[in-house]
C-alpha cells in the first residue's frame, strides 16, 4: 500500500463529502427536484462570484468557459488584447484567433505579471481593441495578475474585461461586480473542490449587450440560450448532474468555512509553502506568487521532469512540474482548494526528501520547520 | 419515505458499482496512473463502436460531440442532408446553420423513419450533398432508424454518414467499420449507465481524411488536437476525470454481461412493455419503436403533462413525456441501460395505478401480467 497525496493546482483533491454527494443516484434534469438543486448552487455561485449577474454552469473543462465568452462577444475581425504572460494567455490568444478575431499579443516574460500601465498604453494606442484577456492566475507561472488595477483602465472605456479565473475564484477574492470585470470565468477543478467536467461563467449587463449583438457560430457554448434556460431554472443540454450535486455540496462546505476564512487559509498555506522553500534555498519563480500556489525553481543539479516523477511514483506525492521553456526546471506546489496545514507539511517534507535522493544536501526538517512557523498561528490552543 | 425509479431515456439509472467507482478520489489527469485509466476505457468503447478507429473521449453533453463533427468535417457553405424526424434530428440542422453550412431539409413526419429510398432520391438529386446526418434513435418520437440500409448508400458515394448514436450506441449493435458508418456518436447517459457529462466520437479514415482539410473554427471541439493527444493517452483540455473512472466500470460490467446479453435484454424489456401497454389499450406513436424505449399515446381524456407529473411526484417514476406537438399526449417507458425485469413491472404498475387515479378504467394487473408473460422466459430456474 503506498497513500497518494494530490498536490497539483489542478485538479486539486475533493472531499470526501462532495465524492459521496456526487455518489446519488442520477435524477433526471428536467425536474423541479433537480432544478432545485441546480438553482441553489447557481445561487450560491452568486455569492462567490460577488455579483447580481446570472452565473451559467456548463458542462465542458474551464476552456469550454473561455470559448463561449470569445464566440458569444465578438464578431470575426474584432480586435482583442491578450495578456500573454504563459500558457494559459497563449490559450486566450489561440481561441480568439480560432473564431477569426485579431489578436494584439502583450507577451510578458514568464515570471512577470501584466503592468497595468502597459495595459493603458495599449489602449491608448488602439481605440479599435474592444476587450481585454487575462487569467486571475496564470498557473503555468504561478503569477498572480492585477485585476483590480486592469479593470480601473477598462471600466472607463468600450473595452470588454475578461478574466479567465479558472485559478482564482474561490482562490482569493474577486468581486466582480465592484472592481468592473465584464466577465468572470471559474472552473470546477480548482478552489471549487469539485472534480473537472464543470466550468462557470458570469456577464455583467455591458457584456450581454455586445453578446446580444452578436450571432454565435458555435453551438454547444451558446450563452444566449443558456441565459433563457437558466430563467427555467436548467441548462440547454443536458448537464453534468453528479457534479452539480457536488457543486452544492462544495459550496455548502466554503459557505460553513466562509469565505473571509477561505482566503486566509488559502494566504497562511502559500506563506508557510515559502517560508519552507525559502529554508531549503528554493527561489520563487516570480515575485508576484498567487494565492493558489507555489512556484520554485530546483536546484540546478536536479533533473526536474525526473523529480516529480520521482514524488508521484516513488512517495506518493503529485505535484505540477514546470512547462514549456520551465520545463524540468521547476516545481507547483498547490495550496488552494482542500488543503490543510499538515497537507503543507507533507508537501515539505517530500521535497526534503526528494532532494536528498537526488543528492542535494537536505537538512531534513529545515523546510518542514520553517513552515510550522507560520502554520502554529493557525492553530488556536484554549 | 418515497423511493424513486427513473424510467426515462437519459438520464437512466446508474449502477452502484459506478457511482462508487466514481466516487474514488481524484488523481491527476496527465500521470501514467491516469492514462491507464483512461486508455482502458478508450480500448473498451472501440469493442462497442465495433471499430478499428480510435474513440476521442470529450467532456460534454453528446450535443457537444454533435458540434465536433459537424465543426471538424465541413468547411462553411458546404451542402449537408438533415434527416429531421423529431427535436434530434433538427438539432443537427440548427448545428449545421451555426456553423454556416447549407442544409438541405429531409422533413419527416413525427412518428415515421427515415426512408433509405428517399435519401437515395435526394443524394441522386443532389450531388453537391457531402454527408447525411441522423439519429440511429430519434429519441422524441422513440422511432430507430434504419442505419444499415442507409450506409448501404451513402458508403459507395462521396458522401459522410454521421449517425448520433446518443440513443444507439450499446443499446442495439451498430458495427459501424462493417456497416460504412463514418462517424458515429455515443453520449454517457444513456445505454452507458453513466450520468451526463461525457461523450464519445468515432471517426473512420474517410471522415478523418476530410477533417484534415478543414480549418477548425471553434476551439474546444477540436478533434484533430484531441486525436494527436490520444496518442499520449490523454485530451487536449482537462477531462472529467470522475466520470472517466465510472466509464471503465460500466464497460467492464458491459463485457461481463456480454454485449450480445445486453442488447437481448434490451429487446426483451421492449417486448414486456409493448405487451404490457397494448394490454391497456396504449396504443404506440410508431411502428419503428426503437429497443431504446416505448412511446405510447396515453387516453385522449387522460393530460398527459399531468400524467407523467404525477408519477413522478406521487408515485415516485419518472417517465419521459413528449414534447412539441406530442406535448400532453405521450408517454415514453426507457428500457436501455441499468434496467431489469422488475423495472418494467414497476413501469407497467404504476401505469396501471395512475391511469386509475385519472378515471381511466383500467383492470389492475392486466399490463403487468401481459408483460410477465414475456418476462418470464428470461428466468431460468434450474
Amino acid at each position: 500500500m503506498k497513500k497518494s497525496y494530490l498536490l497539483s493546482p489542478g485538479p486539486t483533491p475533493v472531499p470526501e463529502r462532495v465524492l459521496l454527494a456526487m455518489a446519488q443516484p442520477v435524477i433526471h434534469h428536467r425536474t423541479p427536484q433537480f432544478s432545485k438543486i441546480f438553482a441553489e448552487a447557481a445561487e450560491k455561485l452568486k455569492t462567490l462570484f460577488h455579483t447580481k449577474n446570472d452565473i451559467i454552469i456548463l458542462s465542458s473543462s474551464g476552456t469550454g468557459a473561455m470559448e463561449s465568452a470569445v464566440a458569444n462577444c465578438f464578431a470575426k475581425g474584432e480586435k482583442v488584447l491578450v495578456v500573454n504572460a504563459g500558457k494559459f494567455g497563449e490559450r486566450w490568444g489561440k481561441i480568439a484567433e480560432a473564431f477569426d478575431l485579431k489578436v494584439t499579443w502583450m507577451n510578458i516574460t514568464w515570471g512577470e505579471c501584466a503592468n497595468p500601465a502597459d495595459v493603458k498604453a495599449a489602449l491608448d494606442a488602439d481605440p479599435e481593441i474592444k476587450c481585454v484577456l487575462i487569467q486571475a492566475t496564470e498557473s503555468s507561472t504561478t503569477v498572480k495578475h492585477p485585476i483590480k488595477e486592469i479593470a480601473e483602465i477598462t471600466k472607463s472605456r468600450d473595452v470588454l474585461f475578461i478574466v479567465d479565473g479558472i485559478t482564482g475564484v474561490g482562490v482569493f477574492d474577486i468581486p466582480m461586480d465592484d472592481w468592473g470585470v465584464d466577465i468572470l470565468i471559474c472552473g470546477s477543478q480548482k478552489a471549487m473542490m469539485l472534480p473537472p467536467g464543470l466550468a462557470f461563467i458570469a456577464l455583467n449587463d455591458r457584456a450581454w449587450a455586445r453578446a446580444d449583438k452578436v450571432k454565435n457560430t458555435n453551438f454547444y457554448f451558446n450563452l444566449k440560450r443558456e441565459r433563457k434556460n437558466l430563467k427555467d431554472k436548467t441548462t440547454a443540454f443536458t448537464p453534468a448532474v453528479s457534479l452539480i450535486y457536488g457543486l452544492r455540496e462544495a459550496l455548502l462546505m466554503m459557505e460553513e468555512e466562509t469565505y473571509p476564512a477561505v482566503f486566509a487559509r488559502h494566504v497562511a498555506l502559500g506563506k508557510a509553502v515559502r517560508a519552507g522553500t525559502s529554508a531549503l534555498g528554493l527561489k520563487p519563480v516570480t515575485k508576484h506568487l498567487s494565492e493558489a500556489m507555489t512556484g520554485v525553481f530546483l536546484p540546478e543539479a536536479v533533473n526536474g521532469k525526473k523529480f516529480v516523477k520521482v514524488l508521484r511514483d516513488d512517495f506518493g506525492v503529485t505535484f505540477a512540474g514546470g512547462q514549456d521553456s520551465w520545463e524540468g526546471k521547476i516545481i507547483r506546489i498547490a495550496h488552494l482548494g482542500y488543503f490543510g496545514e499538515f497537507d503543507m507539511v507533507i508537501a515539505m517534507s517530500s521535497i526534503e526528501m526528494a532532494l536528498d535522493k537526488f543528492g542535494h544536501p537536505v537538512k531534513f526538517g529545515a523546510g518542514v520547520g520553517a513552515a510550522q512557523e507560520i502554520l502554529r498561528d493557525r492553530f488556536e490552543v484554549k
